[in-house]
């Protein structure tokens, strides 16, 4: 029988990667539903390609237009926020794989683990914001959660087949960015095309400024937190910048295992699609002697104040981390503008901490409330 | 429960090392057997120490000593060859660690397996020379063979949780040995006490001169070959100066795992007795950072013929893996007393490969008759 999967931003990188990986495998998966935001004219062709039950537009500017393009095909068409949500709550799929990107995922994850629908997660903010409320509606609904990007996919391979009682810590391996070896003085000169030449994935300028402040790092030692249900002191960070190994977990015997490949999406993509199998693909294969050397670097707290800051959210709790994802999504952006310096980004995200009204115990509406409370000191220049 | 554990060869480095394990897990392990060969005291004093059952001298040239020394034990005392043979088919244990050197480490295996008795397997003869006849024998006895040497081990670990059907291929590291970057035209100029400055590994003169001639890696992949059930062209090797990446495995999805650790036999030894379990062990931990750099070279199958030597048996089957085990023992033996150049090792194997009376499905009996043929043959110079 064929999986039912579902698409959550379905338009964007992860979800035309995940596309990629349904078309070798057209034997194996069913794809229930598709939604984007605003690029209405791809998510047309992708419905008119595949199929799927319905789909939903988030922003509603076109929905005329996408009525009309698919007037000819007996498919549910849904519109707006308040559809994407009565979607994400269907028990119709076996597999959500959320794609979408910012806060706007987290409700989505919740309403589909709270369903009992698994959900392959490529949306960072759903745990790094609301771990505790999601990790604790999956496990009320018997939903689990596969990570999709690509160290959490590695700590997750290498746990296969293994108890957590064994496990020493993990090791999550960063590139440490294209600042890693420049002189810390000059931190405050970085200009934002400096940082958007990063070496080894192909990302947005989103992910890549946060590549470079080592905030990537931390965001994922969050979302490792929840996933594997691990204190924080049994997470390491090592500095590798090949970004071969994509993550290693070290037993309490003192063994070690890491997962490796080449930076390509479709393979933690595909992974959490077809778990536990490792399913034949044919895309480009990882050849350790054509690579030659790898290398491994201790990360330097004090170049990178970010990976500090998401460590201590994690021992402060509460509404500690949201407010850390939504403050730097903030200063990122304006810092990308210009309107900021490299290093003020950890410095408005730890003004936002200090000044934030702490909740110990937040509901998803609590989170909105912060999450807006931060955007707006930050765009109102409060936090400088 | 304790598990029931036998240690054939408890007075070699590897039989030491299992009971340094055993002795920091005091509660989880109970020692039925003991056996040593000639080293009549260290057994006298393991005996003592830790109270087996039963005990075997196989020398029985200081057998008075032994029942001397342990008259106040009430601990079952047996000699010889003989006595070897049948401690090794009792049922009374629950792992049988097998610790022997050399051929005579064969038959041990092969009667423990049809007794039923899973094996953690050291002795590297027992699968390169009668692979075929004891993996059949497990199968039909329902008895596992758990690998202890640090390759094998290290595929064993990527393996768990997993399915066979998804694996691409293995790759066995290799540290390339002391000559990976010596002159091509020099090689016959090799003298063993160049080859015995082995830098990772604390190992004996036999085993060093296999990894200079990286036999070593050339009979690990005829035991993998029978420990994964895999056929040969789904065996690769990489050559890994730092042997810091113990081994990998590539699976279908191009993701591959790999297994790391510090050269520490007692890592592999522990993990084969406490299987499915990582216990928590105080030896020293891996520490990338302070290694700082892995490399990775192609192996270079003209330098280091002895590879070649082993895809070729393994292709050819039969009596041929058994010929080249026990000529490769002889020529290194040759080479050590100065009696034969480094490059009439693998010479003197293929000449041995060629002049055998080949047998397609031998029995345990036939593969003793070839070992002596061989030795004959080269001990007497009729294959230089």
């Amino acid at each position: 029988m064929k999986k039912r999967i579902s698409i959550f931003g379905s338009t964007g990188s992860i979800g035309v990667n995940a596309l990629a990986v349904i078309d070798h495998l057209p034997d194996q998966f069913k794809i229930v539903i598709l939604t984007a935001n605003r690029q209405w004219e791809t998510l047309v062709q992708q419905t008119i390609k595949y199929r799927p039950e319905t789909i939903c537009l988030v922003d509603e500017t076109h929905a005329d237009k996408v009525r009309d393009a698919l007037s000819h095909l007996d498919i549910e068409i849904v519109f707006g926020r308040d559809g994407l949500l009565e979607l994400a709550s269907r028990k119709n799929t076996d597999l959500m794989l959320n794609a979408l990107v910012g806060s706007a995922g987290m409700e989505p994850t919740f309403r589909a683990v709270t369903a009992g629908v698994d959900v392959a997660l490529s949306n960072k903010e759903s745990l790094v914001m609301a771990g505790s409320i999601i990790t604790k509606a999956a496990s009320e609904n018997n939903a689990k959660i596969f990570p999709v990007d690509s160290e959490h996919s590695a700590i997750w391979q290498c746990l296969v087949g293994e108890s957590m009682e064994d496990v020493r810590r993990i090791i999550l391996t960063g590139s440490g960015g294209p600042f890693r070896n420049r002189e810390l003085s000059t931190f405050d000169k970085i200009q934002p095309e400096e940082a958007l030449k990063h070496p080894n994935w192909d990302m947005g300028n989103k992910i890549t400024i946060d590549s470079a402040t080592m905030m990537n790092k931390g965001l994922e030692v969050i979302e490792a937190h929840w996933l594997f249900d691990l204190h924080s002191d049994k997470i390491d960070i090592v500095v590798h910048p090949q970004s071969v190994i994509h993550s290693m977990v070290e037993f309490n015997d003192s063994s070690v295992k890491a997962q490796l490949g080449v930076p390509d999406m479709k393979v933690p993509i595909q992974y959490a699609l077809t778990y536990p199998s490792h399913v034949e693909a044919s895309w480009k294969r990882l050849d350790l002697i054509e690579m030659g050397t790898l290398t491994f670097e201790k990360p330097d707290f004090q170049r990178f104040p970010c990976i500090k800051l998401a460590f201590d959210v994690l021992a402060t709790g509460g509404t500690a981390a949201a407010v850390l994802n939504v403050a730097n999504d903030h200063a990122v952006d304006l810092f990308l503008k210009h309107k900021i310096c490299f290093t003020d980004i950890p410095s408005i995200i730890e003004t936002a901490l200090d000044k934030h009204m702490y909740i110990a115990n937040p509901s998803l509406e609590d989170l909105l409330i912060i999450e807006k409370w931060t955007s707006d000191m930050i765009n109102n220049g409060k936090l400088l």
